[in-house]
């Protein structure tokens, strides 16, 4: 089993706790095929059944405690400074190692904002308070860790993200050569999984509306999956988002077809003003898209060129992290609705990997929306895959 | 899309609302893909990305409030009585529906004992606290009903788990025919990943330790990866535990094989004599497993028969549910140890499907341990496949 990216985060979780002042970080899971801990396989390679106990300290200490049948899997780690195994109940061991450290405080894994940071269940939250009353150190929230452990990539995990975007790329330069009127929304799906299955990847999200296709204008937009009613048409847009998990990391990427009828030669003009507005959005997001900007302002930046070009807000924000996840982080590129908690007022770092994706529908045409993967440099950002600067056009 | 198992399961939640006597359940979820909630798949065909919140009630009614972009998989679905769409916020829609509703209590899914009823984040728990401050209705926890729908299962899930089992029984008749000396764990797992590929089906649990391969007396047993180091060798044992999930449904089958030397005419002694007591042991669980019978009552009767004929405790429980995963449910077939809380308390139900399990290690000649699939009936139970009666002889 390779556990290089499990290093990589767990080396990088000791100097985050040290740069925000945290004791102890404690991921506390059970069942992790039922409750899967986001957190959880950035710092252990396996799932877990029995209760587990996962503790970093700020000075680098690092302590597993498992169920015996379990605990050999961080033992090959060969990175925890302690790996202890029980039969019967993980409390002595837990609270014996907690003594014995004696945390300020012990961040756990739950944020009412940042879904990447909420692993731990309500009920294993209850037993962790039943088993630490009236211990002196403090439970308190590991989002602000778990912020900066998920979001910042490590050069392995960046380099795992370019290999996903790069075989979407490729991907989509197949779907250009197999796109014609006719086909349902169906089939386009089932073509896009046959290729995902010949390359042994799966969709990065539910296999159901991974990819999302759009056909036309009377399809319905959104987290929909692809039905056998829509078909693709001369004379209308082909719109599709996908991804593909490769090597545990995903990529997230929508591209716009136009099927052109014969006696056409030019882009009609409602569908081009759109793709250049949408271009002009993401390009307007991607020019303050730095270190040091708040999440909220760059969603500004591409949410007033969409409304400056006469089309309606996008519902949703203009974009979300990615690693192996395809919403992989906290700090959002999103509007400061209360949908979104406190995400989109986090402030983007060097090493987050995002989507900058918006659309608007076009009457008559379909949809037009378009969306990129890029990294955040120290100085700005760059596109992780290549992007689409002028519609895809299919001649039938 | 096939919808048909989640509306039995929604149809089965109204009756166990009003035998349980509770007026509303509530599922509140967000990024399922991060944060999956075990109950949702029961009663969604989908994950979702924004807060949604599925409420059934006593009275037979159902609401789905979900975002714009996601509330067409429920509309499409064709059961939820109300498909209310939000854009912004979840509160103003799910607090209107509750006070209307005005249920005495909302069951909610969290739960120290129940892995499978314990879906609710804890920052979830937070946000609906805020939501739904001084409101007179009472936040319960759903243990009770979700140990109810998720064990009882309906036929078609019964279906579903005969044909996991039956694909897994043929592939174990591949494995015999497979097995040699010379072979490591990690390419005996290879073999069977290979088979579970060509039938298009993925490992019950995690790809890393399912199969978990056992070879000789050496390799160390548990949710453990198979290891280069260890190889199948004539005169010692092979142990395999795996299984497929086909269709949603999975199926937990260990099987042992012995690499019989040319010069041998009978398993020896102390192979035999611990296949005989581990499947007196499994036998002694299934002549008492029935509905009403308490979980613990059926180790006992496992664990007492394995000890009295002269071999130690196995440190984990006889039996676990199975079915959408392979801890699927409450009651558990298993010792009264803190580590089960109180799971080993609960009563058998008629529509459980169970694994009855348990090994022994065998000095000098390795692992012998069983693990078969067991529908509980109205009278007594059911072999869901083909039991193993005698030892795998492998001549070699």
């Amino acid at each position: 089993m390779d556990y290089t990216i499990q290093i990589e985060k767990i080396n990088q979780a000791v100097g985050i706790l040290q740069e925000k002042n945290v004791d102890a970080w404690l991921t506390f899971v059970r069942e992790t095929e039922h409750n899967a801990d986001p957190a959880l396989p950035l710092i252990s390679p396996v799932n877990v059944t029995w209760h587990t106990a996962l503790i970093i300290t700020k000075s680098g200490y690092k302590v597993a405690i498992a169920g015996r049948y379990e605990i050999v899997n961080f033992e090959r780690m060969g990175i925890w400074d302690e790996c202890i195994k029980y039969d019967q109940s993980i409390q002595p061991a837990l609270v014996e190692v907690l003594d014995r450290l004696a945390p300020k405080e012990v961040a756990v894994n739950y944020s009412e904002s940042d879904t990447a940071a909420d692993g731990l269940s309500h009920g294993m939250y209850l037993t962790l308070q039943r088993y630490l009353a009236g211990k002196p150190y403090q439970i308190i929230s590991a989002e602000g860790v778990l912020n900066a452990l998920r979001g910042r990539k490590t050069p392995g995990e960046v380099a795992r993200i370019r290999a996903a975007v790069a075989l979407t790329d490729d991907i989509i330069d197949r779907i250009t050569g197999y796109l014609k009127p006719g086909l349902t929304e169906l089939e386009i799906a089932q073509f896009i999984h046959n290729e995902y299955a010949k390359e042994g990847v799966v969709p990065s999200w539910d296999h159901a509306y991974c990819p999302t296709v759009t056909c036309g204008p009377d399809s319905p937009v959104g987290h929909v999956s692809p039905s056998d009613k829509y078909v693709s048409k001369a004379g209308q847009t082909v719109r599709i988002d996908q991804g593909v998990v490769l090597n545990e990391y995903i990529s997230d990427i929508q591209r716009v077809w136009y099927l052109q009828p014969a006696h056409e030669t030019e882009v009609p003009a409602p569908v081009q003003h759109a793709f250049d507005s949408v271009r002009a959005a993401i390009m307007a997001a991607a020019a303050i898209l730095k270190p040091g900007v708040q999440g909220a302002v760059v969603d500004d930046a591409a949410r007033s060129t969409i409304v400056a070009a006469g089309y309606p807000e996008y519902q949703h924000a203009v974009g979300h992290h990615i690693g192996r996840t395809v919403h992989d982080g906290s700090t959002l590129l999103g509007p400061r609705w209360e949908r979104y908690g406190q995400t989109p007022f986090g402030i983007v770092e060097a090493g987050n990997c995002y989507t900058l994706e918006l659309g608007v529908q076009v009457p008559g045409y379909g949809l037009v929306s378009l969306e990129e993967d890029v990294l955040v440099t120290e100085n700005g950002n760059e596109w992780l895959g290549k992007p689409q600067t002028e519609i895809i056009v299919v001649k039938v």
